[in-house]
Parts: C-alpha cells; structure tokens; sequence
C-alpha cells in the first residue's frame, strides 16, 4: 500500500471524509469521558515535527497518538538542528530513514510540507502549512457540525474575520462547498485574498457586514487575528478589529437561537470573541477541541491503514 | 468525585499529608533501586504545562508518571503557542477539553496557576507558582524528615538564605508549623518578605545569624539564591551572600552530629552550599530528589483517585 | 554490576564492538521495514541529556528506547533550568538521584560530557561531545561498512573536510584504525588538527587533494561544514569549501563504481555533496540513518546489562 497522504482536503475522497467523521463521532464520547486507552496502533511510530510552534494541534495529535497505542516523537524546530540550517529536505530524509510510519508536519511555509512529503517514505498528514491548508481542522469542524446536523445541503455557515491568512478558511471553504454547504466569507477588503475579491471560491460569497449576515445563518466560524502573520500595517488594530468583526453581546443576539459558534483556536479574548461567548449555550469551541482528539485517533488509523475504530467496535 | 486540587499545602488535611507521607516512603526504595513500573495509572493522561522552565520538577513529574503507566505529555511556553499570546485561560480551557486527567502547572505569576486550575476540569497540581507555594517540594521534603525520624512536635528546623523569594519556604512553613515543627528563618532584611520583618508566620521565628542558629536546631534548609528572580540591586553579590548564609566547612561544624541539612535544588554551588557539604553523611539533597519521585508517584494516584501505593502491597 | 560506559570508542574491547556490530545488522532490516517493537527494555528510563541542540541523535536514541519498551524523557537546555546556572555536575545528580538507567548526554564542551558521567550512576553514552568524541555515530559506521563487506584489514577509506572540528573523524579513526583500515584524511593544513599537521594518529594519513585520492579508495565519509563551531576566519567561504572538498558530479565519476559513499548529517547540500549523490547507487547515507537507530537499540541493550537481541532470536 503506499503512503497515505493528507496535505490538502482535495487528497481524501467523499468516502473517505465519511469514513473519518464517522469514525470521530465514535471516539468522541470516549475522549470526553475521558476513559479511552487502545493499542491498535501499537508497533506505529508518529512522529511530530513541528517547525513553527503549537500547543493545541502538536498535543492533540500526541495525545491521539498515545491513546491509540503508537510511539510518539515530538521535534520543534526550537532545540533540534533545524537551527543548524538543516533543510527540510534532509530533515525528511533522515526522519524517513528512521523508519517512522507517520509524521504529522507544521511549516510556516505551505510549501515546505510538500516539500517533506516528497522526502519522507510514511504517510504524512499535514498539520498546518503556512498560508495553504489546515485539513484536520476542517475535519473536526465537520464532524462538530455533523453532530449539530448542519453537514448538509443547503445550510448556510459564515466564515469571519482574517480570512488572508487563514489556511482553517481553505480547508473548511473546501469541506463545506464539497458538501453543499453555503459559505459566506465575512471580511474587509485587506483581509481578503486579492483573487478572492474579484471573484470568491466556487460555493462562497463575500460579504464585509457582519450584522447583516448573523441573523440569516446555522453556524459562524470566527477566524483568530493572525498577529503574527501580519507584514505589519495590513491590519486594523485589535480593538478596531474587534469592532467590527468581533463576536460580541450585541451580536450573539442577532444570532439565531440554534445557531452554531466556532473558533479554530487559540483564542484572542476580546478580539474575536468576548468572554460571554463560552457562556452561550451555542458556543461549540470547546467540543471543537474534544473532537479534535476524537478526528485525530480515526485519522491516525486512517494513516496506518488500520480500522478506524476498534474491530470489535468497542473498547 | 469532583477533581482534586494541590494549589497550596492548606488545600490537603493532615490525614491527605500522612497518606502522601506514608506512600511516598513505601515508593523510595524501589525508586532508589530503579525497579519500579506499575500500570496503576493505565488509561490516566498527565500534562505537564510548564510557563517556566524546569529541569528537576518536570522531568521528576514525568517519571513519575511513566513509572505508573500513565502517558504523559509536556508543553512548556518555549515552542508553544503561548508564545502567539494565547492566554492562560485559553490554554487552561483548551487542554481541559482534549480530556487530560492531570495537570501539573508551572508558572512564574502564583495568580496564573490558580486561574489555570478554574479553568480545568481534571486534577491539578501545582509544579511551583512564582512567589506562592511549591506545595510538592514541601511534601518531599516532609517525607526526608519523616525518614530521619525529624517531622515531629519538638524539633527545630531552620530555613536560610532567600526567604523573600522562595515558594519553597512558604509551602514549607506551611506543612512543619502545622506539625509542630519550629521553623526559624534565617535571612537579612532585604531578603524576608515586608510583612514578616514585623511578625514572622505563626510558628516561626526570624534570625539574621547563621552561626548562632546552626548549633541549636536539627536540620537546615539552604534556599537557592534566585538571581533570576531579582529585580537588580537587592541583593548582594553571590560572595558576600555566600560569606553570611553559605553552607561552608566552618559552618558544617556547628552543626549536630545527627542533623539533616537539606536544599531543594538546584544547588549553586558555592553559593549556598560549597562542594564538602555532599560528601557530608547529614546531605540529605540527593535523597530529596529521589524522594520527589516517590512523593509524586504517590501523588498522582492521589490526584486519580486510585490507591496511593499499589493494592497487592507489592510490584 | 558496575553502570556501563560508552564515552569513546576505546570504552570498548574488540568482542565489545563486534556484539554491537552483529546485533545492529539483527536489528537493521526490523527497523528498515518499520516491524520493530520488544520489550526488552521494560522497567529501564533513558534520559536524553542535550545541553547541544540535536534533532537526528535525540531523535534516533529516543526511537530506539520507545522501540525496546524503555520509559524515556528528552532534556534540552532550551526550556531547562541549565538556563538558570544549574551546573552539569548538579544536573547529573540530580537525574541520577531519580534513578535513571541510562543517560545519553551531549555537549559543546567534551569535558562536561566527563564531568556529567563522573556524577551519574547509571550508564552512560556520550551522544556528542564537543571538538571529543561521538562513538555512536562511529559504530553506526562501522556496521553499515560492515554490511558493505569494507570493515576489513587493508581496505582503504578517506575522511574528507572539516576534521578539526569533527568528533565524528575522531571516533571513527580509532574504531577503523583499529580494524586495520587504512584511513586517509583530506583537508586543508587550517582544518586539520594542528598536533596531526605534523604528525597525523597512527594508521592515518594526511593528503590536501581529494581528487587525487578518490580513484583509490574503497569508501568516502564526507564530513558536515561546522559553521557553527567556527570561531570566525577559520574556514573559508562555503563556495571555495565546496570546490575544493565537495563532491560533485566530476568527482563523483572519479570514485570506483563500487566504492561507498558516507556522510554524518545533517548534509549542507550543495556544500559537502551535491544533491545527485542522493541517487547515486553508491550513497549509503540514508542508510547509516537507519543503521542509527539499529545500532543504538543494540546499545541501550547493551548499557542495561540486557541481551543485545532478543533471546528468542525473533520479534
């Protein structure tokens, strides 16, 4: 069988995203009781190689990993000789070499994780790559609206704030619009891709106001203010920000009553989202984390050819 | 059972302390004589969060864990994306979601591991909190006492050197006052804390002469000089603290025969101790560091809720 | 038994390294085929002790632990209390006070690798030790020479580059001299040794024009451009470096069709060899990776008083 490979959500087929959320829903509960402990990927090697820091999405691979059995290597770019100028080629290689059968990559650089995957002889999954795709993210997001029974046709969900540089809004425009999903993006001109401005991805439209979409929505997904992606001078200061594209009081109220909240996370409190948002009983950021962990155990199997939940079906 | 919590030394009862104790001295041996691994934590996943750096508490905590069966997973703030501003309470949130059962949290602000642990759903255990408690090594150090027959009404205990700064003293204070140990603290004034200059902690008493103290008590905790905590200009330089509270070769001799002379590490050598003192048969340091293995393996089945010391008695 | 040491190739006799060197071709094709997975090593706790940044030795000793059961817990200076003055011999206690059984430690300075050993009971094996030693990386060479039929009396092998600053030069010239390799270096008077510029070690010679001894050679071990241990004006400009020490093309047709080709990594591409050595028939250094994690399973082994391979004979 060769590798597996999830770089972009184009990579899996529709069966194969039925298959993994499917399978997310099942681990779910298990991960939120807290009381999941398998071995089906004993005898598996994940390696984590992170070359741009991370908590959530390194310790929820790691976690997912360990719950499932499989040996985990984790490898910031901070203190391994990647500082020394090694490339991301040899890097690849040697890792490869050492016979890993996963390795789960983050780059600030989208084509850096490609560039691994051509050197690396396991499955890859990509696990952030610059400006490009976010494919787990999409994922647990999927399987997060499919537990709130908005994966269908016809549904309206908007994506808000810095889409630019947001590859979580790539990912999930690709998900979502595969699925039939209505996607509006809600954003200023400078935080729209330039292409994306003439004419936005097919299945989305652009919109700036965010009070005239909340009141016609299922679900808004917040997008984090990249700071740091910033060139600097792109961005509008974080209270500005804030207004007018923050999730506050006064808009949790244009929201319908039913309606889904989302963040990909990590949160900047205040600027996105005010505190009262985890209060709402609509607010699923938190089982977005939960089922994080969940999509990555049936991913992980996924990449080692396992089945993705226990053959005997149970624990 | 609602998690439990190790902030301070107040939130255990002494009938917690005696358990702790007790385990502890049953898991020492075996850690001394590196035989130990259980699978008592089996299916429990322990977090190390550190926002400080730590060689000794993390790795000790990490063993520990190990030593039990449970997984274990480190973060600390080099590397992750507390780095990009995600804040304390995010963070707290967001590794509470993936399931964790256990928390041990590091920080150099007291406040932020108590906003931490409001934040998480599972266990949590303070791994030494700015200025606050370090209610572990307070723990570990009790169970050497106990060893040495010296955690008991009565006996004499001083602590030296930077008071002003030290969580230990404080957990420490906390735990011996609480037995009936009487604690002197030797320090000058720069280095004790304001409020105590006017009135000591109950149960203790303030010195300023080292020599005059070392012949009346039973054992000595040398504090490590914080440099890294110090705003500038407080402190003298490390010879002339060395000269008024270093634990030097004159200085051995005004000590008992049968007194315990302690220091939680790490040691600047030198400094607070010179190189003599490990030679010493009363140098219990070496035994305090193995002891915090065994105290935080009792520890962690603690925080599980599982039986301190293995239920057939033995490995 | 006494904790074994492994701080320099002459740590070990002759039946010494031909265990290690039988047991890691055992181990070789297990890991190249990524079916690894005892438990020899349960109960035992490997600590990874970098002071150095490293991603390929941490990474390879760390895999190998987790392959043969081994507890194992990674320190690195970055995130440790190293950054707080802690001193080496205090770290070696203190983690041999926790009662690990092994220590893998690396260093920038090849005393202090000494000085750790000299405080830590358990075993230990130098993983890197400044301008010293770095016998694993030699024995890792060996057995892929072995594997190559080259590990012979009268053989011919040249060390080409930086060998004034290679620990890798220094461990394989013992292990291959040894052996009755004949072993050349090639570098320039600056980048040799100053006490070898009059006198190169027994067994060696010293030539400045590697195409004059790549026709007569059985194999080539092409060492990494230290940038970063050079203090400034020592070394020339990576362009010259690569024209006279890199191998290129042209050279690479001056070697004999069944001459092997090795390199320590990480590989400056483009500086030490060019990127078609890769798939040239002749390279081995894709397979010295893989042969690192086998050797080092056959050394762990070996440091906890363990049978090289499994008893049984098998997985």
């Amino acid at each position: 069988m060769p590798a597996r490979r999830l770089l972009r959500i184009g990579d899996l087929s529709p069966a194969d995203v039925d298959a993994l959320l499917d399978a997310a829903l099942w681990y779910f509960p298990h991960i939120a009781a807290g009381e999941l402990k398998l071995t089906t990927l004993r005898g598996f090697s994940t390696l984590l190689m992170f070359f741009e820091p991370s908590t959530r999405t390194r310790v929820s691979f790691e976690l997912a990993g360990k719950l499932l059995g499989s040996d985990t290597i984790s490898v910031t770019s901070s203190g391994s000789s990647v500082e020394k100028g090694e490339s991301v080629v040899d890097t690849a290689q040697t890792l490869s070499a050492m016979g890993f059968h996963i390795a789960v990559v983050r780059h600030r650089s989208a084509d850096s994780v490609e560039l691994f995957a051509e050197h690396f002889a396991g499955a890859v999954i990509n696990g952030g790559a610059g400006r490009g795709e976010h494919p787990t993210q999409a994922l647990l997001d999927a399987a997060v609206l499919t537990r709130a029974g908005m994966l269908e046709a016809g549904r309206h969900l908007a994506i808000a704030g810095d889409i630019l540089h947001s590859r979580v809004a790539r990912s999930n425009i690709a998900l979502l619009t595969s699925r039939g999903v209505k996607v509006t993006l809600v954003a200023p001109p400078p935080l729209m891709p330039p292409a994306w401005r003439a004419e936005p991805p097919t299945g989305t439209v652009w919109e700036t106001d965010l009070d005239r979409v909340l009141p016609e929505i299922d679900a808004v997904m917040m997008l984090r203010m990249q700071r740091e992606r910033m060139g600097g001078g792109m961005l509008p200061p974080a209270d500005e920000y804030s207004a007018l594209y923050g999730l506050d009081a006064r808009r949790l109220r244009l929201l319908r009553p039913d309606a889904v909240i989302m963040h990909p996370g990590p949160v900047n409190r205040g600027v996105e989202v005010v505190e009262a948002v985890f209060a709402d009983s609509r607010c699923r950021i938190n089982e977005q984390v939960t089922m994080g962990v969940a999509l990555r155990c049936a991913l992980l199997c996924w990449a080692c050819g396992r089945p993705l939940i226990p053959e005997e079906g149970g624990l």
